[in-house]
């Protein structure tokens, strides 16, 4: 399955719609995900899109592999020395003015390859931050990619019961893991996630059980587990499941390029009541959320709500990782990365819109205990919310 | 297992040897893999190395996490806005003179962040890139790092030999890389593999059957396969595996942080003359390039004379890729990331020395056919070489 052709022009139309508002000539896209976004295809090169015109995909290699998939026009990019000579030949208009402003990702583009593109385009080029530019049209999602993440979404849920029926007492977090990452890989999974923030790595999510879970992490998430070692420090490690622990099955995966991001608490026999009640905090917050999940709402508001609900069930230190090691926010968007726009968080004054998918994650931890809550992704639409994500809730007891 | 602490000093030690050589006054670490390789930890934060004296590691999150891995002192990051005066106030040695020169991983670094840095630290300061610096420090590896390497060398021929007796006819590609990817993951595979180039991804490798494995690629490599999607176009696809074609088994794991890379070809039944006089040609060059494994050879002419081989057995636009789509490469380090120093490649000079761990991938494709090929993982000793890879050669005839 391809991305349809009108889709490409919707979105370089909104981004050249946004160039022009902002004044902003045109935009070099360079990063991986963001070229197949605005074109079809992910294959090395780096794509103009001029704020009024044709766009080019300016490609090294594979060219035969763009020609097929890209919906923009392919070239070659030919020598990267001409670089500059290339894209003022083909795009007299973003270059005409004497001051030409050029937008590019600075939150991803590594400082050797911008000082190159510098080097290269017309001294007289005024370079500006394109990031948030590129994330808010990527932000509102289309039919065809939220039909992806509904798939991704159906895959975290048969493979939710498949580890719900295959878990028992002494099985390790990684054999647990192993078994989840191999349904979804059979079913498609592209055996990668992907995040865009610096650093950020994402495996296929975690198994996190008691302490293992509660361990604090760099990873920009309320938990992100003990890992094999320091030097992947995130997700699934060698401890054996017990009776009566939380069990965090915070998995994703990723179908034709789309993530899905759930979480669900399980336990084999019966969790403690502090616990218990700690879920069910998080269960209520992530209703009062959905009541706000419409058009409008102002994305930070749905984080301050949740922090007051924790902070009325004297649960506040434990909300969204412990004390230090908290993160501060309620949810994120998803699509072709996991840490998407809007994110629940103060700063993020978005109102929302039809379009925007968000995974809800209001989760505690108890160290030495470990980590109890849920997660469901949403799709905000015209009236409400439609949740994508399928699985049942509740602590699943095993 | 966490890495030694002399270990880390040998490391910092070298770095600074190099920074002195160069007139840098310090390095400042930023990227998550090279923070692992010269702390033990890998939180978010960033390393101040200083050409003399100790280095620190200012962390924001896990704080905790980082104080019971590093091997370098630990202090919180506090304020980013006050970073400038942080690191002034603690290394004034470094900031001494008049116009300090600071190294910094321009490969990697986003432009966003850096900027924040040229803004944050003093004016005066001269940055500099520190890419090389980094990667050539990280080059030439320890007794402990080889050994992980040794680790995930056993496991690449476990999981060779598990699919050469569980792979069939009809089976799909993705069928047999699932099969794979659990066989690694049950034994401790990290879930993910690293790569240091702008936008290069992996994922455990592949299984590319026949025209799949063929399929032109934007991977920096001889073979990326068809993927399952444009979204993440590398890899294996849906394609069933048939009788008579070569089926190549470029697999790789992560153990404690260290990677692996082998290759080998596999066939149903009888490959056909021409392709297994091919495969026959990628051994002769092994063998030629092992001759040459050895301290002082210069990794560049280790290329050349793969090249003149391939020439000389009419097989030079199949070599590495075909035609256009082809890599101009033999080999590369591996270690930390896949993608490590030194590339046997034009303009790469540098003599082979005692600890260079290097895979040595001879391949050649047929449009429409498949690729064939091997792929050793070489440790360069005093005198010559030790060979991780520890799997049978040969075509593997199922």
């Amino acid at each position: 399955m391809s991305v349809p052709q009108h889709e490409i022009q919707d979105r370089i139309a909104r981004l050249q719609h946004k160039c022009v508002e902002q004044g902003i000539d045109g935009c070099l896209i360079t990063q991986n995900v963001d070229l197949y976004y605005f074109t079809g295809s992910m294959q090395t090169g780096y794509a103009f899109i001029p704020a009024q015109g044709e766009p080019v995909y300016f490609v090294r290699r594979s060219l035969t592999r763009a020609a097929q998939e890209s919906h923009v026009r392919v070239e070659p990019l030919g020598s990267f020395r001409q670089f500059g000579e290339t894209l003022a030949a083909h795009f007299p208009h973003a270059f005409a003015s004497t001051r030409p402003v050029l937008a590019t990702e600075f939150d991803v583009l590594p400082v050797q390859l911008y000082q190159r593109f510098v080097e290269l385009l017309p001294p007289s080029t005024q370079w500006v931050d394109g990031s948030m530019l590129v994330r808010e049209t990527r932000m509102v999602k289309s039919a065809y990619e939220v039909a992806a993440i509904r798939k991704a979404a159906q895959l975290a849920d048969a493979a939710l019961e498949d580890a719900a029926s295959y878990i028992c007492e002494g099985m390790t977090e990684l054999e647990l893991m192993s078994r989840i990452e191999y349904t979804f890989r059979m079913q498609g999974h592209h055996g990668i996630m992907r995040m865009r923030g610096y650093n950020q790595e994402i495996i296929t999510g975690m198994v996190g059980s008691g302490a293992a879970a509660a361990e604090p992490s760099y990873f920009d998430g309320p938990a992100g587990g003990r890992g094999l070692s320091a030097a992947v420090p995130q997700s699934s490690s060698r401890k054996p499941i017990a009776a009566g622990e939380p069990i965090l099955l915070d998995i994703g995966c990723n179908i034709e390029g789309y993530v899905i991001d759930q979480t669900r608490t399980l336990c084999i026999g019966k969790l403690d009541a502090a616990l218990q009640t700690a879920y069910n905090l998080s269960e209520a917050i992530i209703r009062r959320t959905e009541e706000q999940l419409k058009p409008g709402t102002i994305a930070e508001t749905l984080y301050f709500q949740a922090l007051e609900m924790a902070k009325e069930g004297g649960l506040e230190a434990h909300f969204m990782g412990f004390a230090a090691d908290q993160v501060k926010f309620l949810g994120h968007g998803i699509g072709l990365e996991i840490d998407e726009l809007p994110v629940l968080a103060r700063g993020f004054a978005y109102p929302l819109q039809p379009g925007m998918v968000i995974a809800v994650e209001p989760k505690f931890t108890f160290p030495g205990r470990g980590v109890v809550g849920i997660e469901n992704s949403y799709l905000i639409t015209d009236t409400g919310f439609e949740k994508l994500t399928i699985s049942r809730e509740g602590i699943i007891t095993i």
